[in-house]
């Protein structure tokens, strides 16, 4: 018996190192005290890499803990596609900094967009293994919910290919797309799950 | 549905993860070893540094988790204040490590005022929204402690304005407020939660 | 009494810890822009070692998972087998990012299958300890069952010795048992665990 | 309310990071291959040191989840005493690696030692405050096992001051007193807590 609680505490430690890393990213400058101000300022690009990796691996974890709230099981294979889903955001990191480091060319960008697309494309391959013939579902997900995450999933990927894309044309636009995709989710839609009650609550139902 | 439990695992894993780093920016000097006392004696601005971060890091988990206690369920814009949050709070860091390199200088200590001040405004924030109309709050939860809960958190932000002032005048009381807030906080009030039954009573209870 | 859920807690979050820190070996290159693409492509030992390192941890965490899962109590041998196992997973990255650095030399890769082999061998040790006598076993657990677990950590163990073998003769041998170590636990096996029910429905069975 | 398992959450998170920090203090060499032998022998103290505090911060775990099973509810100074035994282990790092700078030096043994001695004097006042008039203490724990804590916590501190001191006048006979003192702790003791029933069982009572 494979245990998703297990699966749930081990992902959420690594989305939580993840996030944590970034700062690492942002070097403490050893200059004179009067070129602080100027050395500080250098750092921006830094700053904003860390923002927006630290928001959108934070999206990736609400995404993850959505997805995981509609799965009733998980089986070998779920495991295996997590671990995976795992290797490709613990790498964002690294063009997260490449990026800081030459926030205004086309490879780092690229990279980081490549490495955004290939953890939310593990995430779609995931809910489809989830989803098709409601394998993994929880009995109550309606079929609109489930097109509602097909829907997602694809707008997700789209964006990223086009930002992806325009890393080849002008740079800055790439990086609107990204700020959009956040935007995307954080604005509420209809199907978005309804708040919950608290473990309290559910431990005094379960008894 | 969102899943308080989860929000709670993720969160202390930040926590966890930022107070654990400060250590890494006190580094191992690599000088011959009749040099090592003086090395090392300038590294006191790096422990005072890990300290009192660690300390006022440690004080935040406090807060974010008897502010938790005190509500009941959680909702998605519950998850955005957190994720924000914990952005401030993963920051942290890095002013920490420039305060030890610069720490009686002016910028650095403003900037970790700022770092402190954010991080506890985003927590006023989350605060707010859950006590307006008592939104997400537990039923049994006074009208008194909500006023206290207000008090707190306005008492702590006005300290971390002034120390943020005082930095331009003379970075030591800077330091001084940051070690009263502490000391704020570790006093005992007579709105402090209650001691705890362990959680094997509460399985049993809810059993 | 030794409590077998914070057993689980405290090897995930090491595990989780270890993998994630394993993308800190790829460092950002700090060279003009035009010399990027060369300078990325000389990181491509670093990022196969990453890839291959997290998958070979995030194995050894669901092998620790899934006999935990076959033992019903801790005692206090476990524990000290347990902190000797995440002493030896703990200290792979070290010859990961050696490996990395010196791809096609012996030394790297034998002191990378040691690693290797001394945290699959400890896990042999706790499993030897546990299913003696079926000292520390479930009940339900079949004969067939620990039969298996006995094959696939030999099976594993001769692997790993075979690769430190190779990589006296022929390093890219050893990269391919490696490789194929990793294909083994992937395919599915008649002995493997089924899927299992959520905890939802587990809390709803205790109650 | 405070609770009591989101503090042994946090603690776990704070253990594990440390504990698997460690590694990063054994740097790969940057040398041509052939000079790699006598590079990686270099490092031997750094290995020593990784795997000492590997156990020593295994066995404080051990111990702190160990106390706690002794304790039925926790109030707001154990928090605190928390936090502080948590900034003292979280200190740990720093020594050890400094330790193995200078494996042979008196300075970085002293300070290492004092970083244990500070840690476990912490927990032992833990345990006075928890134990005094049994005030947080379970009502099954027998007064023969707070005097085996209190003689533990003691010995263990002697051993530390007298390790301290050796290091003034012959540095490898510290070595061998904070063996020493792991030996002590992995030899079962009559007064051991005894083996555990798992999770699952436990939830099956509590239902």
């Amino acid at each position: 018996m494979m245990n998703k609680s297990r699966l749930e505490a081990f992902s959420d430690g690594v989305f939580a190192i993840v996030i944590t890393l970034l700062i690492l990213d942002v070097h403490v400058p050893k200059v004179p005290y009067d070129q602080l101000p100027q050395a500080l300022l250098s750092l921006l690009p830094n700053v904003f890499s860390y923002a927006l990796s630290f928001i959108i691996v934070g999206l990736y974890w609400i995404s993850h803990h959505n997805m995981l709230l509609l799965i009733h099981r998980v089986d070998r294979p779920t495991l295996w596609i997590n671990i995976l889903l795992l290797l490709f955001v613990g790498f964002i990191p690294f063009p997260a900094a490449l990026m800081a480091e030459y926030p205004l060319h086309t490879i780092p960008v690229v990279l980081y967009g490549c490495a955004l697309l290939a953890s939310n494309a593990i995430g779609y391959a995931a809910w489809l293994y989830a989803a098709t013939n409601r394998r993994l579902l929880k009995p109550d997900v309606t079929d609109r919910r489930i097109r509602a995450m097909h829907i997602s999933f694809l707008a997700v990927n789209i964006s990223y290919v086009i930002a992806i894309g325009m890393a080849f044309v002008y740079v800055p636009a790439s990086y609107a797309i990204f700020v959009f995709v956040i935007a995307i989710f954080v604005i509420p839609k209809p199907w978005d799950p309804p708040a919950n009650e608290a473990r309290e609550v559910q431990a005094g139902q379960a008894g």
